[in-house]
């Protein structure tokens, strides 16, 4: 039997809503230390990897590993119907094809229930490595939708680079180039503020601009957001979600001669 | 002549809004009594009946009773133009195949006439015989709204289903099941945030969702709504118009094998 | 070698939110005096006139006079990338065949820059003579932007008739017909919610709705707009920009046997 209550149901309609672009169907994996999800996306480029630890809910009961195969887009019209305040509880008998969202208002006065059917789905667990990374930049999740969005609409791609001044994104297109340079900044009244680059060395990557976007879907989890870049790594984007976790996106550079220069792409 | 004043213009407009998508073409009867409108929805399976009574204008002359024939679309598009501070005035002159909306702004600088063409419209004025219902709820307007837009996620039919402990909302659909219950509460700070059932006797009956949502077009009118339910009688869907009437939607039950569940309809 | 730095970039923005609708492609002319535009709009019957001049930039240099060609949809959408509060410079060396917009956010921690291709286009700058105006009408911008939305619901042409106590707005389609009067109204608690009318004679003139709907895109650069009317001559429509400059809309007048009564056109 799998019971997990979490006060800040908010949290997991944000998750959903950060993920469910990217990845159609996948198993949601419960343990004795966490709610867990690693998917690829429908086009096999990206890997998503949640974890919501066990310590971050009001009660977690898991008596056993349990694989819960969902569609998401499914699971996030049933989590919509869940108000930001209310408490959610999620519950499933063993053996069951079943799972159940509980809603409860704050007041206790409304009380919603949705059971959705489960999906087997086939998927094997990828163990990703602990890594060294040349360059890791923390800046806020907003700043960087921001930029993401904005590149977009001259390029395709973005080369990120890291130097240990700042971090620039660059884009090509066919009405013309752009570059965003941010300085390191840690001297910032809040510090979720700062722009903060952990330099091994410089390094410079090339990214599809749509996968930076559908990542930057994670925005409302967390005030910032940390870019991970080792040369022929994948990129790791992180947003940490408060003291229960973490969602990671994780995306391979594009090879290119001229790593510094991006070309429209069709 | 006919010349009704309201000072509150937006209610008007409100009223158009909430009807408009439910009936096309309706007859607007004016009488010493007031200005109401009956009519049924377009696929002749829901009723409309809205009441404005004459103390509620600011100046109400009728001189004989008048029937104006008017499209709500053109109506609305019309009521759009006045600002949410407007004093509206409706004129029609006997015998006149146009009406006129005079909008004027608060500090008067600004006077806008409106004149659209009348039409004629072949209806029955239904009589709705005084009913006793089963269970009549009361319940946050916004809440029901809410309810009503999130079951239609899930499924195309709302089981309603009314007890003394409170009143519960439930769909099916391919998806999944969705199960609502509002718990009676009377002790709440604000009275229009009470939920409140008066019950004769348990109640249980299905209803098309489509229709609901539309109904809940009418939630800017009323902080709250109240739902009258009986076996074999139509449901009372009312939203009170403060200190002037109300608009009262009417919908026949679904008959089905087993009320308790309902099921996915195309 | 052009340079100039626009300390309140957000102008710029708005600027190009204005006019990107009406004109496609359009030659801006930097001289010693100031960055201005003038462009027919496409299908060529209404005339933009720009000015924004040197003395409203930070910093101001522009060697020699200049004409540079852009596509102004390609050019929203690299300002569209600046924030609000960014200061915009806008570069280009002489020859070259590129212009760089360069963002700074306020604290300087993100610098972009947006460089964009120049375009060869034909244009024959027409001299606009001054002209004495029948009636100069001076209103609200927000209230001039909601009468000529309002009035597009009901028909496709405004006749704008000015006397000395207010200015008159009519339409008349399908669904019927529509005055609006705005009263002269001089006393009023902040000077820019006045209407005054300046006469020398009564004057009552047509124009196509669609082009005047166009210009009122040019709200936000100003809270009043002031409106130019004199029988065979077009209109004037002009937003001041503060301390800056201005952008003026040129239409010309509808002739109709009857100019009072406007019909539906097709």
């Amino acid at each position: 039997m799998l019971e997990l209550r979490l006060v800040q149901g908010s949290l997991l309609k944000k998750v959903l809503e950060a993920i469910k672009d990217l990845v159609n169907d996948a198993n949601f994996d419960c343990s004795a230390t966490g709610f867990s999800l690693q998917a690829m996306d429908s086009s096999h480029v990206a890997l998503v990897a949640l974890l919501l630890r066990s310590e971050g809910f009001e009660h977690y009961r898991c008596d056993r590993n349990l694989s819960m195969g969902m569609n998401l887009n499914n699971m996030s019209k049933m989590l919509k119907c869940a108000g930001n305040d209310d408490i959610i509880t999620i519950k499933a008998d063993d053996g069951s094809d079943t799972v159940t969202f509980m809603f409860e208002s704050p007041n206790q006065d409304k009380i919603a229930d949705f059971e959705m059917k489960l999906m087997d789905i086939d998927s094997e667990h990828l163990g990703i490595p602990e890594a060294e990374y040349q360059a890791i930049v923390r800046m806020p999740s907003s700043e960087f939708a921001r930029i993401c969005r904005d590149l977009s609409s001259i390029g395709d791609t973005v080369v990120i680079s890291a130097t240990k001044e700042g971090v620039r994104f660059s884009t090509r297109g066919d009405i013309g180039a752009a570059n965003i340079i941010c300085r390191q900044n840690t001297t910032v009244d809040k510090p979720e503020e700062a722009t903060i680059i952990e330099m091994q060395e410089p390094v410079s990557l090339t990214f599809a601009l749509r996968y930076m976007n559908s990542f930057t879907k994670a925005t409302p989890l967390s005030n910032t957001v940390t870019i991970s870049l080792s040369s022929d790594l994948p990129v790791v984007v992180e947003y940490k979600i408060a003291e229960m976790g973490y969602i990671r996106f994780y995306l391979a550079p594009k090879i290119e001669d001229e790593e510094e220069e991006t070309k429209p792409q069709t």
